[in-house]
């Protein structure tokens, strides 16, 4: 299961250590103008070695459009971006071709294939949302003439937290430092802790939070489709994802009905709610209201240090830190996410229309 | 949207207040003994007026099965299991013809089918989930031989939440009291509020827990249908769901690297984690631990008391509340929650296999 | 795999002998004012029963709607429909039971799924197309607005051939008698061998054609969902059809391109083609002519004579021909064809949309 | 819709003019040595410029892997194939830039896309089915070892059609020549006529047949994914294909039942048909036999003459026949019908097995 979506159907292909990672999108609408640049700048947002708290692997991640673009707009036919894998060295996995990396998917690989390429995870690898990422740009670039706007963010990193806020985060805030953080305080502090926990060798989850204005109301299925669902498998989707909630979430429990009901109002034109616990759909379909979730991040399973494991013969073994490694997965997530709600809401958008 | 899985695909149909509620399963396998008395008995776990905790609509649920069986046993066609609506009592819906329910589906659907049956919240009830546990009961028997077994319970009512224990859940002791909640004390306190909280006409929301032993190894996809995303989205599409997280989840965020990775060693012929943060699932494929998640349930958005709202012409309107209601869905959410973990469990089963 | 569709999905259930057939329509917009008797109208054409021509198999097919109806609109919710098997005769079928007939789908149904329904072919039985029959005269009814009108006949049967005209067939020739063939000396003549055919226990395949007029040009995809492709699995999915052609078929392969090609010309707004080799489909689109097909179906299998045959043990044994047979399926054909394309073109319509 | 198969799902890119065309596989078993040479070979046999007798345009088609495949095996992960165009003389094209040319996919692209790449008709192009060879290629090589053959070859080229025999033809026989006739003496008068419609800038079309040998029993299933209408559709999606039928076809039509019946006998293990106007298939499911089916050709659009056609703004205009052309695509086709059969039955053995 390597396609997502129904009516922008996304198919992704490439692995870690191969030599390209790439994408095909079927069901883009014809004639769209598409932003090259726009796409390299999710590309960018992405790609490793951004930044010191970042893993250091280095790649250009420069997109190249195989089909689907004749002068400058897309034609209805497929949309296939792909970037080439560069700085791959695949002699730093060897020591690893039989071990078992703790928390990695190289057992139930194992398990589930047979055959698997050890090296950087191959498709298990965080390298396959760069695949991602270049269609949810594509995605982005469709529902921005809707008015949708999408603005994902980091806001705990370990048992740091941003301090709860009465005003919108925006776009330039959380790209305004590398831990993609609107809080510059928080952000600061988030920054010092990833540093040192690379220093040590060692990885920290958190939570992404976002953000989504100017859905329509209407968008997303009653039953098995429900907006909110397919926001969850998207999130849940992302290599490291435990956690999802929407609106109020797991905190509403303790809220009883009659405080958790969101009001109906007349507002000009538009019928709204005078709270949002519902988190902007209702029943699986979207009111109108800002769409909010927050999705909870583990801390990423590579660390440079020994660990007890066993290999594929079930003999006791070490797996030994070394190499290059990624101490938190939080500020390259956001774009991610980001990538992965436009997916969803242009397919919801589709089918509503 | 009204499909859900791949190989063994189910489609419901049915309203809240319309003849009949039922499924088609299509992709069960051919040859099976279906125990019926055993899908009857799922069938009266989630049915209305079981007890004095729930509403007291009063449906028998009798299950009928219209294809798909001969002489006892599966023959590979389609499965249609159905039950008729009985005490649907569309007149106590009459006043709601036009107004918005505050937190309910109706102006969302309003919005993306113009024409909509208002009674009872027609296709986004929670009737519809009959059908739905119909096909998880006839997902279950397929589980069974394979030794798989799926509980789920009631572990928070509102802000009573069920003490840890080291001791494994058995269905015995959820089933022995009406709200679900395997510790006896807990439960008595849990049903004492949902029965006061009844009598003001209000709602709790809460907390179900769910594990699942006997599940092999490499069940499940790496990319887009990873295990956890597709319990994810299945907890996420059953009403009044608003989060979900598996093995440590959002907890998991405040651990390290070094903390959270589940080493492995070998136990006999199998090899095994020491801890089970990861849930039972590693890179989206089960690694044959128990699987483990968690599902947050909104207090649900009918309250027998009156709500200020709008109705279809953006009037401002006070929603009376009167008729039944539901203090609580917890408790019937349980088989609800079993049954849609059995069909993606046995979804990935075919799919492996 | 008992769906068909994409936008506007179908679910069959049901098998002869069981207690009912069935069809879930997933998709239906929402809105439209169903015609009731209608869709009785087109269950009434192809009914068993009907005539001295067909089976004598008395079944009424009366149609009920399960789901997915409010105050005679559709809501948008599945269309649940579904008729009750009647004179099913279930004994005529027990010498059957281990017994492989002759080109039926005893021996590949007993390999593919080892249990098997033998009463009268189960799911193989063209019982099964009274459902396609309910969801296709519901597309008819969303295609009739736009224009669209679908008339299929039969054109040949065995070998009496109806001969070419320069007149389009109405409906209400076809309908005119009981073999459905417009051409009144020529339907008397078929008529004349079916029955003679039936006295002698034998059966009579033939042609059914069809053409619709009406259909918008860009309907249909170029690559794998090519209108005509769609349309010829339609056809093929139809019990006995051996062949499908369409546009200038088999006989086009005769022309050089010189002669085949459709020369384009203006005619008022309209793009129009001289010639319509092309049989309305260019691309796999729809480009506005008319489209036209060919469907052959094969002699059926069911005859009222012994034949050799082996049972399930391998063991050589006379299949005996008693019980009721259909000495020619092409009259009730007519309707299946009809609702198959009538579903092909509104899933198409739906995805040009 | 640019995805086909369902198991072995394949997702295609790429136009005639753009940079490459490629497809996706999502669904190939791991763990299969792949034999490059050979997927070279089969896109060998279907490039342009292979004879005189095809198109002129010169392609190396040379086979790219660009992901799922590690140390020589299929790893489960998308196995994702490319070719670079080269020879595209795109210049050749701009006084098509807005004239219709008759029979070709320019008007019905323009009415559903807007945006049309109008050189060498994109994605409608005989070019992209490279990419559907490529993927066949690969299906070949999972059904070799199952001893699957699939033979496919040149039956009527025009008026020329090839004599009935009742011995098996080779795929030797069938490369033997350049029109992939296996008949010496009948190929020689197809490619004397194809050169000279050549030499007269003229198109001529004709018939493919195809037998595939060693499909086990109990492939395919009963009503909408039945394996012959799965074959019509895969051939009907080649482009130029107007019709298709399997065993006895339309002239089964002038048999009665009695003479079409195929009388089961045991032969050893197996049982078998005495006659096989079945095809192979009965019910929808192969039954152990050689499945026989033929599909019909057009003659190809693309004439080196004159025609009289309209543009975009619905002027007259003169498509002028210049550049290169195809006389006839039967000898092309060939390798594209094994192919896509290759896709359908490796579709439906994952779906049995």
């Amino acid at each position: 299961m390597n396609s997502f979506g129904r009516r922008f159907r996304i198919t992704t292909f490439g692995e870690s250590h191969g030599p390209a990672v790439g994408v095909v999108i079927d069901g883009c609408p014809a004639g769209v103008a598409l932003d090259i640049d726009a796409l390299q700048h999710e590309m960018d947002r992405r790609r490793p070695g951004q930044s010191k708290i970042t893993t250091r692997r280095d790649e250009a991640d420069q997109l190249e459009v195989l089909s689907g673009l004749f002068e400058g707009k897309t034609t209805g036919a497929p949309l296939a971006l792909m970037v080439r894998n560069q700085d791959q060295r695949s002699a730093d996995y060897e020591h690893l071709r039989d071990a078992y990396r703790p928390s990695h998917a190289d057992y139930t690989y194992a398990v589930k294939y047979g055959h698997r390429d050890h090296r950087g995870g191959g498709r298990s690898s965080a390298r396959e949302t760069a695949a991602r990422v270049a269609a949810g740009a594509v995605a982005k670039q469709l529902l921005a003439p809707l008015g949708v706007s999408i603005v994902a963010w980091v806001s705990q990193v370990h048992d740091i937290v941003m301090p709860e806020s009465n005003t919108l985060v925006t776009q330039a805030e959380v790209e305004a430092n590398i831990v993609r953080c609107p809080d510059a305080a928080t952000a600061e502090r988030m920054i010092a802790l990833i540093d040192q926990v690379r220093k040590e060798g060692d990885t920290v989850g958190g939570v992404v939070s976002a953000r989504i204005d100017g859905v329509h109301a209407g968008w997303g299925s009653p039953v098995f489709g429900k907006l909110h669902a397919e926001l969850g498998a998207a999130m849940l989707g992302i290599n490291a994802c435990k956690g999802f909630e929407y609106g109020s979430g797991f905190a509403g429990t303790h809220l009883r009905g009659s405080e958790h009901n969101d009001l109906y109002y007349r507002d000009g034109e538009r019928i709204r709610t005078r709270s949002n616990h519902s988190g902007g759909i209702q029943g699986g379909i979207s009111n109108g209201e800002a769409i909010t979730f927050r999705a909870a991040f583990k801390p990423v399973a590579t660390i440079l240090r020994p660990q007890a494991s066993v290999n594929a013969a079930g003999e006791a073994v070490t797996v030994e830190g070394r190499g290059r490694h990624d101490p938190c997965v939080l500020p390259r997530a956001v774009p991610i996410v980001e990538a992965m709600a436009a997916l969803v809401l242009v397919d919801a958008w589709m089918e509503a229309s």
